[in-house]
């Protein structure tokens, strides 16, 4: 056959035969596009899939933001990633956690369970509240502070080891606090009494109320803790302050911006009831305004009391404070402030409403005394003066969150969704539409309790994702028995409708979370502590006049120095580890077999261990961590020798 | 302008236009397909994609199996879902862990903590070596088992509740066992004692062995666990016997199949060294085969001693017994049987060296008494005599699993991975490869411990996937501090090369884990307790003679019943509460302001929490699980009153 190429080269030219191969370039890429190709809605041809194979370190650079979700009953926090949605870490706090080291038989971690009043060793915990610490009220990647909702305790947590290094207790209280927030500039914290109490007599006299222990009426207020946390400073906590009132308080908020130097913060039970059904007793309970610089004028001015427990904390009472509230709809729990300062967001949680509060319009109404009168001394301002507005949205409203956009998002527990709002006033050039709207509804699986935006209760939110925090998972994984473990969804919020792109779970209880940028964080990490020039060498002493036995340890892969050392029975075990690793996740264990210790000893680290050597006999001791291919050969032994046995021939001597 | 419609049908039916056409739409084709489709490669379009958006209950619907991932110095179990990799929940057992209501201030936990000899409660714990409960070799689902290395303490947890429920202790020794194994029919487990132990003198006397405390020899061996685990026992577990003799023994196995009749483990000190270094002194060690019938009659004959602690468990010196053993290179860990029970795998862990033991070998060796010597009494098998193979895989070889197609694969701590190898003899049909070769090597990132295969341990292993649990992470994932999680990686083995499709992060420090498929176990979960026909009448009861204060207490959404109690400081307090709730994932709790109390009560659960009233003053108690909109609420009072304040009208009485 042969090719008559001079009439291809015509055709090839003819404008009919260009035209069809175009129109069969477009037939073929629309039947590719559409019929042939997989379904991308199915198949999950997104942003968001992974890789197929996948390469090392995937998870590591795609990730966005860190997430710190508050532990609840775990007593500390869970880490993880966003948009992996990977579990990445925990960071133990106000509960003995051995997986992490966390025990007290560490001086350092028994030091920040112990009741500095009574010496108790706390090993349970709740944690609530997470607030990251913050310049100009954006998040500064320096700490995270939690507090403890059983015991009033408040920790930070450096975000450099993302370890919990100091624990202050607040006075004068039996526990059941809740809300906590740090100011714009981590200079002061607000820690709130939820759990009304019947405190010292000095507070009841000073406060005027008489408490019966039985009848009431009980009276509680909020913790006012001082942070060396302006730029430069340690972030060193002390308690300054206690406000006390006739009502408790839940929600807490610093305020900044439009509503810088207030407290604001609500009660659900305005009604001072001292069971369940009559704390729904009336329609409305109060969002309250707590003019900081008043605190410190009263303070000033001497104002205050002291207690034999806390002779350093000044006690005040709400008559000596400039304060203001405002009604808000049945038993309100959700306070949270928008960007600016300007609007405060709170929910009736037993009712379907939304309330907005202005904070230029409650400045008015204080200014102009607009009040419509005042019950136990304290001014409510008139409603509609200081709303912007009042939205009725859904089922079980519970807290709010800020984008970059101008939205506000609310979890609704009953209705099982969030939704988002478009904010009023300066917020509407940003998104050009009609304000207190339902402009989407996020579907969540089931009953979110908190939910977060990265920097969604800052003067930045970073937007991007919102992450629902639900209370019910049922049917999400795969059933895992009667306990049922938490559920995070992300949703993608650079869109509208958002779009739902994973679920994760999470070990009991996560609490409201807060979500930070990687790159504030990663620079500061450390991977290993750094070692002095010069280490304790190993060696074991006998303290015969205290009963007390020390061991210098040197712990470095595979084994401990000494790696045998002996004891007379009953006395005090104090083994000083130095862990001579400087290499990264070289983590090593010591376990006591029989002994109840079992702690962790990260690279670099110099950690001390404390018991009694109170059964006699061998007992090895060995590393846990699988730390090198001769792990298991990382042991040694204590011996326990009775005490009428024992004599100085048994000590140990180097050999 | 006009048409020429005639002209235009002539040209579309000319061979060169339809040619065209055809190109065209070929070129379209083509061009989405290659040039403008997304990478396929990169956007990971595979079965193992994440649909976008996410439709609810996509990972509970498209997992194959569960994972039980022993969690070391956790003191429980991890479990998550293969191949979805979303953690799912944990089992505590042996320490205290307060997230999930695994606290000894409730009397069954506290009963699992207390060591039954001397009364100590132990809140922490090393599990190690699960083992499913199997019949005919097989999985079935019923349980799961567990050890303590640090108080060799064994744990049943039920895979219906996910709960642990039975906890026996090991007589006469001082903790620092390893290996564990429960055998096919669920009759009986091994435990042995890896840490060297100096045991009563009537055990010293039996084996004729004077162990000196400093200088040993010490001794060692391991326990049998007869659990009533045929089809229809209730899974009851006893201490049988101990085996005593010269050697710890680190892994262990009950056989089947070919091995059936036999309990095989192995020693990496076989040099009965005290410290690290000498445990390397010889360049073998060995692999022990215990006959069970033999264990058996020398306890029919008499054969045995009891101690005083133990009564009831007979100590059998390991010269009353029928035991062999075979060299294996330098300090041997990994021990695994192969699906019929006939090769035997293990690893010289300080060696290049993979020995593949064949049973069959072994007992025509055993037959014949083709022995190369003897140790301390025991024959050892001569080397060539019963070794299918001798494999040089790579550096620092840990465990071994096997999958459903003939292949074996070997975890690799130096190598940072894991080489897949067809297994010889009957298993050549299966895969029709030259056996005992590498065929395919696994990446991990980094230091393989163990590894698994669902079913890999098992006479009927399910393959498709392959977990890699790494020591090491380190980059991973987001950095998060000093203490750097784990590593699993998932790949898929139904393909050779095997791929890597996902890695995930999980707490300190899992071990062996076991995967089963989700049909095993999901018809069986429990959602809710159910609750009596009739249960405690809510009230509270006041016992002057033993200062015990019992407080029945109804638990529901969202009221305690009785929400105030009273009692005399100093006195007891048992709250035994009942959860009249029967819907799933309805979990309440139970948190003690400043009284170090937290714990949860799921669906339709009875539970009871004791301690001491010792503080004085109003303690509000409250549910701390987000139980519904009306969860704040749920609270109520313990108001303990000084002895000397208190009289009968302060008894608490219904209003």
């Amino acid at each position: 056959m042969t090719i008559d190429t001079q009439a291809v080269r015509k055709a090839i030219l003819t404008p009919v035969v260009i035209t069809s191969l175009i129109v069969g370039l477009l037939v073929g890429v629309i039947t590719f596009g559409i019929v042939l190709r997989p379904d991308v809605t199915s198949m999950g041809n997104s942003q968001y899939n992974r890789p197929y194979p996948m390469p090392h370190q995937y998870w590591a650079t795609t990730d966005e933001f860190y997430m710190f979700a508050s532990g609840g009953q775990q007593g500390g926090f869970y880490v993880y990633g966003i948009p992996s949605m990977k579990y990445l870490s925990e960071i133990p706090i106000f509960a003995t956690d051995q997986a992490w080291g966390w025990t007290p038989e560490n001086p350092e971690v028994r030091n920040m369970f112990t009741n500095p009043w009574t010496g108790e060793i706390v090993e349970r915990g709740d944690t609530h509240h997470p607030s990251m610490s913050r310049t100009d009220g954006v998040y500064d990647g320096r700490w995270i502070f939690i507090n403890d909702k059983m015991y009033g305790r408040v920790a930070r947590v450096g975000l450099d080891t993302f370890r919990a290094d100091e624990v202050v207790w607040m006075p004068n209280i039996t526990g059941g606090v809740h809300g906590f927030s740090v100011g714009p500039n981590t200079e002061l914290a607000v820690l709130n009494i939820e759990h009304e109490q019947v405190p010292d007599q000095v507070i009841q006299e000073h406060l005027g109320i008489e408490v019966d222990r039985i009848n009431g009426p009980y009276v509680a207020g909020f913790n006012g803790i001082a942070i060396d946390g302006l730029p430069g400073g340690d972030g060193t906590m002390e308690v300054a302050w206690q406000v006390w009132g006739p009502w408790h308080h839940d929600m807490a908020r610093i305020g900044w911006g439009v509503s810088d130097g207030w407290i604001i913060n609500t009660s659900y039970n305005s009604e001072r009831a001292l069971s369940a059904v009559p704390m729904f007793g009336r329609e409305y309970d109060y969002l309250y305004f707590w003019n900081i610089a008043s605190i410190e004028k009263a303070i000033a001015d001497g104002k205050y009391v002291t207690t034999e427990q806390a002779p350093d904390v000044a006690v005040i009472s709400w008559k000596d404070v400039e304060v203001y509230m405002t009604k808000i709809p049945l038993n309100p729990h959700g306070l949270d402030i928008s960007p600016t300062g300007k609007y405060i967001l709170t929910s009736g949680k037993a009712t379907t409403l939304i309330v907005a509060v202005d904070m230029d319009m409650v400045l008015e109404a204080i200014e102009s005394s607009d009040f419509q009168g005042e019950e136990l001394e304290v001014p409510i301002l008139t409603t509609d003066s200081v709303r912007a507005a009042s939205m009725d949205l859904g089922l079980g409203p519970t807290h709010i969150e800020f984008d970059n956009n101008g939205f506000a998002y609310v979890g609704f527990f009953v209705d099982s969704d969030a939704k988002t709002v478009p904010l009023g006033g300066p917020y509407i050039e940003k998104h050009g539409m009609e304000p207190w709207k339902v402009v989407d509804v996020l579907p969540a699986h089931y009953s979110i309790g908190h939910i977060s935006i990265p920097g969604g209760d800052s003067a930045q939110p970073y937007g991007k994702y919102f992450i629902a925090m639900n209370k019910l998972a049922k049917d999400t994984f795969l059933p895992h028995g009667p306990l049922i473990t938490e559920s995070h969804e992300l949703f993608s919020i650079d869109e509208q409708p958002a779009v739902l792109i994973d679920q994760m779970a999470l070990g009991p209880e996560t609490h409201y979370s807060q979500g930070i940028p990687v790159s504030m964080i990663t620079p500061n990490v450390r991977g290993v502590y750094t070692l002095p020039a010069e280490t304790e060498p190993p060696r074991v002493e006998y303290d015969y006049e205290n009963q007390v036995t020390d061991v210098y340890m040197d712990v470095v892969r595979s084994w401990f120095t000494p790696d045998m050392f002996t004891v007379p029975q009953g006395w005090q075990v104090n083994i000083h580890m130095t862990s001579q690793e400087q290499a990264m996740d070289i983590t090593h264990g010591l376990a006591v077999d029989n002994y109840n210790v079992n702690t962790s000893i990260d690279p670099g680290e110099i950690k001390t261990i404390e018991f009694i050597a109170d059964k006699d006999g061998v007992h090895w001791f060995y590393c846990m961590w699988f730390c090198s291919e001769l792990h298991m050969e990382m042991r040694g032994r204590m011996i326990v020798i009775p005490q009428d046995e024992w004599n100085a021939e048994y000590e140990w001597s180097p050999s």
